[in-house]
This record gives structure tokens, C-alpha cells and sequence, in this order.
């Protein structure tokens, strides 16, 4: 069956591989599986049609046969549990791994996102100047808590894993921060993810969408 | 095997039933499934034995035989998958049951943390009275569109779920800001979620170790 993904006609950050999509086509990848990416405008996500296959009017969805999904975690998580490669067969192992994916996207991006939020739906606020820096520190506290985690290991959880796949995906919002450096093994971490042949493909496919047109 | 999970030795909220161990207790209710808790203290989430458990000095944990997992997402999920009754049985609509977990966590309560964090973080700062109209709207688009998904049913796909036990656990932080009452069929699908006997024995645990100590 044809797999088929949502993702923004034009991304608002330019190709730089933030938007969504990039995790899911990043998974697609590491499985092996080919699909489809249907573009949306920002006019389109907010109608009908899309609304009964993402009820909060964002991207990515996913549509296999008569299984509709959204959710960039749901996502991800059903690629890997369908498909080797993503997920350790050892069920201890894999909830560990599942524990990854929500610690991803639900302890370590939230600070991510406001500080996103802060800059661009707050920035001309009187108080942004004085906020961000607040912002930024609770950021750090995480990324001190992740970074004594990972130590050394070449990995949060033995092999690679969809865990790892959403916290690179994560921890790559913050490249144009300057917060990463600030944490040498997480930098590499991060590195290791996007020098992997899987995200080289996903990162490659969505900038061919999105890359500056010559004007 | 004992399944053991942690809890605050003294929740913040008084036993409101909002700290995260609620939502693992009540899976665990609607699972049928005893379990032990360990109350941890302020203090003693930071320190080494508790981070080995949970890298980022939180509540709940999960411990059963060798596995030991934290991230309520992650545990809820893994009990949801162990025993009957929070997931369906068709693969598909289980997939879309996720997805719920997934959308509760990451899109539904987002914004209503962010107002939770301007409050108690941000209470004394100049901006917050002029900043805090700005969060409950953004928390207003989400409930007009999970509301506009939900219209009249029961749960928010088939039979309740353990995306319900999760979206209906992050609408609960909302009964206080009386935002929840804009939406009555979410207040309703709120109130269908309390009155749920597994809810109620997981609220009453955790009461009996938060309630307000007579002076």
C-alpha cells in the first residue's frame, strides 16, 4: 500500500529541515519504505478536508490504505513498530526506547518551542529582551540533564533508535541558538544523527521542496 | 512481578490529582493492576539514585522486574500495551489511539503548561498580566479544535482509550481556569473521564498522601 505524507507547500523556515515532515520522511528512510508527500498551504491545512485528517490543522499527516494518522510521534512510532530497523526487538529494550520518543518530544522540546514561540509570536513585545534569556536558561537545564545522560555513548539506549531519531530531530532546533555547543557530546550526538545516510535522504527530499527560489 | 512507581512525597497542587503519577495510577486502575509507590522527596529527585531512574529528576517512574522506565507517555503507553482494556484490539484504531496519547501530550498541553509556567515562574514579572491573555488564547485554539472533532461522542475514537485517560488528564489542569466551561462538550467528555471508578481510586490514592494535613 502507498504510504502518503502531508507537508507544507512552502516551510516556514526555508528548508532548513525544522518542519515536522523531516522527522517522519527521516523514519520512512531508516525503514526503507518509499511514499509520497502531498503539499498543503498554510490556507488548505485550515479547511475541512484537511482538518478530518488533522484536527489541529497542522503537518505531517499519514495515510496508508484506510489508516489515517497525525501526530509526528504517533507517526514515527508506527513506522518503527511495522518495520525493522527503528526499534530493538527486545521488548524491555523497546519500551526504553518508547520512553525516548516521549522524553523528546515531551521534557526536552517544550523549553525548545517557547523560546521558538517567544522569539517569533512575542518578539516585538516589550518584555521579550528581558524574557528570552529566562527562556534560554531553562533550555539549558534540560539539555545538562540530557547531556550527563548520555556521557559518552554513541547513543541514548544502545543501537540507534526512533528515541534517538525524535531527540536529534529535537536538539536540531537549536543549531542556530548556539545552546548546543554549549554541551560538546550532545553537539556530536546530534552530528552522528544527520550524518546518518537515512536523514541525508529526508533532509535532501524536503529541501527540494523548500530550498530559495531564484528570484 | 510488583510494579512500582514514584510519586511526590508532598505534590505540589495539594491532591488535586494534577501531578503526573495520577495519570499512571489511573492506568493502572483501569488495568486492574496493583502497584506500589515510592514517595520521593524535592530533594531526592535531584540526587543520584533517583536520576539513574529518571535523567531529569521527575515523577512517576515505572519499575517491574528489569525494566525501569519514566516519561508518563512512555508508561502509560506500555501498561496500555500489557493489559486489556486502554487499547482497542484492531491494529488501525490502536494506531489511532496513540495518536491521541501523542496529540494530548504534544499539542493539547503545550500551551497549558506555558500557562501554568507564566503564572507560577513568571507570576511577579512586569509582563505577566498584560502576557497571560496572549497564552489562554492560544490555549483557546486547541479546545475549539479538539472540540470541534469530539462534537457529541462518548471518547474521542470508539470506545474510551488511553488516549482519552491522557486527554482528559491534561484537560483537568484546566478546571481551575474555568477555559474548560467554554467548550461544554469537552467540560462534559471531562467530567464522563472523572466519574470513571478507575479515576476515582486513582484520585483518592493519591489524595490520601497529599491532602491538607490538619495543623
Amino acid at each position: 500500500m502507498t504510504i502518503t505524507i502531508t507537508a507544507f507547500e512552502r516551510s516556514p523556515d526555508g528548508g532548513r529541515g525544522l518542519a515536522r515532515d523531516t522527522r517522519v520522511r527521516w523514519a520512512l528512510e531508516e525503514a526503507g519504505q518509499p511514499y509520497e508527500v502531498r503539499l498543503v498551504s498554510f490556507q488548505a491545512m485550515k479547511e475541512p478536508a484537511h482538518l478530518a485528517l488533522h484536527p489541529f490543522g497542522q503537518i505531517p499527516t499519514y495515510e496508508e490504505g484506510a489508516l489515517a494518522l497525525f501526530e509526528t510521534g504517533a507517526i514515527v512510532f508506527h513506522i518503527a513498530t511495522h518495520h525493522a530497523g527503528l526499534l530493538p526487538e527486545d521488548a524491555n529494550a523497546r519500551a526504553r526506547a518508547v520512553t525516548w520518543i516521549f522524553a523528546a518530544l515531551n521534557t526536552v522540546e517544550p523549553p525548545i518551542l517557547e523560546l521558538g514561540t517567544g522569539k517569533m509570536l512575542e518578539g516585538k513585545k516589550p518584555w521579550t529582551k528581558e524574557r528570552l534569556p529566562l527562556l534560554e536558561d531553562r533550555i539549558r537545564d534540560r539539555l545538562k540533564q540530557l547531556s550527563a545522560r548520555l556521557v559518552d555513548a554513541e547513543w541514548l539506549d544502545g543501537g540507534f533508535s526512533a528515541g534517538d531519531l525524535m531527540m536529534v530531530s529535537v536538539l536540531l532546533r537549536l543549531k542556530s541558538s548556539g545552546l548546543l555547543d554549549e554541551y560538546a557530546n550532545l553537539a556530536a550526538y546530534v552530528a552522528r544523527g544527520e550524518a546518518r545516510p537515512a536523514y541525508q535522504r529526508a533532509f535532501a527530499a524536503q529541501l527540494a521542496i523548500n530550498k530559495p527560489r531564484a528570484g
